[in-house]
């Protein structure tokens, strides 16, 4: 084969290319598979508060959980719920509320998930006002699945972009007239509100979460760490099509 | 422009697609998003065992028991320890253990997650035994993440195809040195055993065991419902590179 200069350069680039690959690679699977997060612990602790009713949807509460509990070095988890004890999920298995509405501490972050016992709560009075009470004195309030309807029938979200569960979708927005609902997102921000759509989709929000409270460099650390990928860009919502949304 | 009969031909062909895809597209949506499962129950309720110790992983035990939990018109769940009772997670937040090892129903499928307290178990002689006491009596037994470090050091493995979490790759496989560990897999089949990589591969794998026990179909349609993206390749694993795997 002939020596063309213009081959040598392609193929000095080739050699290039693949000698700094050489060199990155170390490099980028240290950040991404260190067993701790790529920035130290800064300033106090967080708390996050995941309330719990009977009939939550497992994966909304344990998604969001799994990723935060990645960072247990900065934040600590609290379960919270009419009263401290047992609480059955929508098919079964339960967990366990740490404190009441009443005991809740202070909190970074409060989270409202799904699941068929959202159905009960908005027409239980005194467990919406608790829910209020809570979203009113906490600064980043999220929700998972039709958790946005609990939200919505509290009166948080007049006038709040918000997105839901695609399959739940009439009853869901029917919970608030007033809120400025977006069918088509696998999360969506308004100011201090953060909504997912349905049950998986809450752990992508959770990621998008954790990259504007610590950088997306950590959110990414938490995906990998959990072996999950994560699915970054919140308007990419496969599932709104198949329920004609 | 030309109606030359090569390009009329092309063009029927796109004309006869784009027809063959909407007459396509409403069934598919139908199948995927509908509230009840593509097919009616048949034959008896399957039960799933899943065995929970203190230390265990939040997702691998609720990811899959999310998946099955769509199901829960033909499959019942049991939480297995090795005392009825409160058992905590790595992270903090608690399950509730519905039998004892001793007191375990009939099982179809046992399930054995992973999570810190794997470290603890392998060195638990009484835990070793009723799990593998469960495991022999049991026609399907799947493990999640570390979860394979416990069946090969219970002596389940030997001579069979097993994955684990591609963090905990070197401490996993030093569990069962005649273990034929696969490290690059997502998850993996070998006769009556399944076993899947870290964390969220157990979501994965729970849905290729659906599709095994009632069809991709039907996988795909749990997966949707859920809102979830199933990773449904077993081979398709890029977490195993960024642990040098």
């Amino acid at each position: 084969m002939t020596d063309h200069p213009h081959q040598a350069t392609r193929r000095d680039l080739l050699i290039a290319a693949t000698a700094l690959s050489a060199i990155a690679l170390p490099a980028r699977a240290a950040t991404q598979m260190s067993r701790n997060p790529p920035t130290p612990p800064d300033g106090p602790k967080k708390m996050l508060g995941m309330v719990v009713f009977e009939g939550f949807e497992l994966l909304d509460v344990f998604g969001p959980l799994e990723m935060f509990g990645m960072l247990n070095d900065r934040i600590d988890t609290v379960l919270i719920a009419d009263k401290a004890g047992p609480v059955k999920s929508r098919t079964g298995p339960a967990t366990i509320a740490d404190v009441s509405f009443a005991d809740a501490p202070k909190l970074d972050i409060v989270m409202v998930p799904g699941g068929s016992g959202t159905r009960r709560e908005v027409n239980n009075p005194a467990f919406l006002a608790a829910v209020k009470a809570l979203a009113d004195a906490t600064p980043q309030v999220a929700s998972v699945c039709t958790g946005s309807g609990v939200l919505a029938k509290a009166g948080l979200l007049n006038g709040v972009k918000a997105t839901s569960n695609k399959m739940a979708w009439e009853w869901a927005t029917a919970q608030g007239a007033q809120v400025l609902w977006v069918p088509h997102a696998r999360w969506v921000e308004d100011g201090k509100y953060i909504s997912s759509s349905g049950i998986s989709a809450g752990t992508d929000m959770a990621l998008g979460l954790i990259a504007r409270l610590y950088g997306k460099e950590m959110a990414t650390w938490v995906a990998n760490r959990a072996e999950y990928r994560w699915h970054d860009d919140p308007s990419d919502d496969p599932f709104a099509a198949m329920s004609g949304l």
